[in-house]
């Protein structure tokens, strides 16, 4: 496999930064874009149940729409691809089921060689439902896909803008998820920074190494 | 900035999986660890608090130590690196009084500059308290801290294993954090696979794509 140096990764981390003025002239192309999807189905996630759905927002009219809903970040607009990132709440044996058919199909395995493993996995479920930590549980899995997605982008020169300032009831009535089992955790926007964006040479700022890591 | 291809991105992550059997022999040498610890240093948080501790575990009488609390899985003995990530609970003034001096002295400006944005975050924190789920909404920043963590280290082909399947309380117990205001969250082991490690070459399982994406 091709990697890349330790500089090279460091100087993405450190160029990216939370966009706060895209350029709306700029666009991600497509084949960069449909990279960017792939990075994002091969985000880990618990037991591996991708507990998620992301919702592409490029129209201009639907970016319109959820503007308010972000309390009127220009983000929403300017970006070039405005992804939500929704959970599947409530998540139950149907989903553990798709699961398992879908392990089945991938491997070359029977659905009956996965019960010991689905057993195991709805009794995780149900636990954690009973102990009311079941949506919390598959939301922690949305932020890995938020954490890999902007360093994913960061290493192919995407810039990114995490999102937690949004109205999730109304950006679900918009999307037209009300009705349905997922609900938004959190946005991402994607794009190209605007040249004048002054944010972009503001200095990070981060805690003292030292004081973060605890070396045993 | 120097940018990788979106092939060698997905590559690094297709070669990425949670590994099983790390081969013990192996170590990530001392500069390649202090850069993945840049990248976690890296990590975006909301309102950028940074919210988290690092525990990073080389010493074997430790590993051996904390293996029990994780269920006695080998990665965390056999891998090189085992890291427990751990949120700070109950956010509080002090710790935004903390961000605000280090934005002052990072930036070159005057924490009196800052009392809007100390008052904007107090306010956050302290209705996200009243609403009981301040500690939860930190906790997802550590999600994006592993996130970002097991993608960079891909990118740089260094292999991890997050890890759920922990005891946190005994964990705590262990690493001295049951009078803080630390709790570990997560751990992900690092280091090198193993050469006979079957899931290496398992395929890896994800929905079809075009279920997992809404285009609008």
């Amino acid at each position: 496999m091709a990697t890349i140096s330790s500089d090279d990764l460091l100087s993405a981390l450190n160029w990216r930064y939370a966009v706060k003025r895209f350029d709306p002239a700029k666009r991600i192309e497509d084949g960069l874009w449909a990279a960017l999807e792939d990075a994002l189905v091969l985000t880990p996630s618990s037991i591996g149940l991708q507990p998620w759905r992301f919702f592409v927002v490029t129209d201009a009219a639907m970016k319109e729409k959820l503007r308010p809903a972000a309390y009127g970040q220009s983000q929403v607009t300017d970006c070039s691809h405005f992804v939500v990132m929704a959970v599947r709440r409530n998540l139950g044996e149907d989903h553990v089921d798709r699961h398992v058919a879908r392990m089945s199909e991938v491997r070359g395995i029977t659905v009956e060689s996965l019960a010991k493993f689905r057993n195991m996995v709805t009794g995780n479920l149900e636990r954690a439902r009973v102990e009311n930590r079941l949506d919390t549980w598959q939301t922690y899995q949305i932020y890995i896909a938020l954490g890999n997605f902007m360093t994913a982008a960061a290493i192919v020169g995407v810039d990114t803008c995490p999102m937690e300032g949004f109205d999730p009831a109304k950006t679900d009535e918009i999307l037209g998820l009300k009705e349905t089992d997922y609900t938004s955790v959190v946005c991402c926007a994607a794009g190209y920074r605007h040249a004048e964006d002054k944010y972009a040479t503001t200095p990070k700022v981060r805690f003292p190494k030292e004081t973060m890591f605890v070396r045993i």
